[in-house]
């Protein structure tokens, strides 16, 4: 049984399909105070595994808060065996503390989730790995840059563009679509050219002639890939397509990466978004089917 | 020391003032993304009793996180001492199940508060007392309702309005202040004329030349109060003032019940609103002084 919240209604529903599972009934609203109402309309036996599908992308409380009713609701029922499948999972940038005393918000998170009684949790491409730490269930993170080598391939006319990241922290996400379309990777690096000049630009091979596909796992405000776009058009780049996993996107970020010259940008549907072209379903049915 | 959360700032200060107690000094913003972050400044003896003053009204969800992030703070710290005060408690109005299956979204709150560390529960008029049952640790229910009476002392010419309730269920509140002002109460009742014709009007006193003053825990959307003091103007009422404890008053409320002939209509500061002229500060720190 699959129950999808309020953030994630059509990659449920799609997951389902795929899995030949079904996709529970459920109604939910919101009072006019802003509190949220969750019911579960279809009866649910006590063994039955229940996958809950739910983002927890911006409004990120919101949408945990109905994760936690839908699991209060799960405990009721005397149902155990429950798996949070939350493609993005939110809160996932502060998993350590930079300063004194900070919240450590992805492990409050993980508290409330696991206290709740999930069993397993399947997210995408977490900002930190460490973050599975933060869990003493198994947290799968899968990764979603086979899928969206897999949408260049079918989509793209020049299916051996650089694929490039846009910092040295990215680097293994171009690597990791690189291999699959046989191409090259490089990432940007900052070269200190002088005790007031830096320069950033390509660490190992050159974009010119050629076309780019920047990649990263999350772009939220936008402001480095626009300065990515920049370079990589000053040193003779063709195309520069621009791809995410999640496309947090914030304010004016897809007209700014557009204007800053992009051929496109477009991310998963771990979030909702005007851009969420690659869709990670069949990504997550087959790892559910596998588990 | 009082730790204030983001929807009850002034009130915590104001707090913090009467038990001389020291305001923790806290960093809190919202990231571009939407999430939140919090930090405590303070140092904080593990031995020391901490006081979180946070209401959770709108946007609801936001705040009950802000909490579970400050408690997961104090939990670091090692602190077991932990009083929550939510003089405005969301989620109060879904105590129970009216349909198969809701949420009881007051049961799964309560079960979220406590397990990251609560001990105890300090709010003001829940809108449904057998809230406190859903708690494993005391839950005190104060009433603001002697806040409210005194205020009317203090700033009314007439001290001795008819206090009215505006249903059955808000008889009680009419009954504690009318007490306190040792004058008249009574409640609006629907009576059926005929099977087609029903009428609202009080229960067993005139208001005919009389100043009324109405009083309810929380109005919302404010149908309810414009119903009665329409009633009241016909029933010749001279004045309605509008009381209420929680100032929810979504979208256009508080214009729809002075274009209905308002008086004035005020609530405490539970809740941030611009009519939160009681302060509730003196009622919670007499309270606390005497646990």
């Amino acid at each position: 049984m699959i129950i999808g919240g309020s953030a994630s209604q059509a990659l449920a529903a799609e997951i389902a399909r795929e899995l030949n599972d079904k996709l529970c009934s459920v109604e939910t609203k919101k009072f006019p105070d802003g509190e949220r109402y969750f019911r579960i309309k279809d009866e649910i036996p006590k063994d039955e595994s229940v996958i809950i599908v739910q983002s927890t992308g911006y409004p990120q409380d919101e949408n945990l808060m109905e994760i936690f009713f839908i699991l209060d609701i799960l405990n009721d029922m005397d149902i155990e065996d429950i798996t949070l499948v939350s493609p993005y999972l939110g809160y996932s940038r502060q998993e350590r503390r930079f300063k004194e005393v900070e919240c450590i918000s992805a492990k409050a998170t993980a508290k409330l989730i696991q206290t709740m009684g999930v069993k397993r949790v399947i997210s995408i491409n977490l900002h930190e790995e460490s973050i599975c730490q933060l869990y003493d269930i198994p947290v799968d993170n899968l990764s979603a840059m086979p899928t969206i080598a897999e949408y260049i391939l079918n989509n793209f006319n020049d299916t051996k563009p650089v694929i490039l990241a846009p910092d040295k922290g990215a680097e293994n996400f171009a690597k990791e679509i690189a291999e699959i379309l046989e191409t090259d990777y490089d990432y940007l690096e900052k070269v200190r050219l002088s005790p007031e000049k830096v320069e950033t630009k390509t660490k190992s091979i050159s974009v010119k002639n050629r076309n780019v596909v920047i990649i990263d796992d999350i772009i939220s405000t936008g402001g480095t890939i626009v300065n990515a776009i920049e370079i990589l058009k000053d040193q003779g780049a063709i195309t520069v397509d621009v791809f995410c996993v999640h496309p947090v996107l914030v304010n004016d970020a897809i007209l700014k990466i557009n204007a800053a010259g992009a051929n496109s940008v477009q991310g998963t549907n771990t979030l909702k978004s005007e851009v969420a072209n690659v869709s990670v379903a069949t990504l997550i049915a087959d790892y559910i089917k596998n588990i």
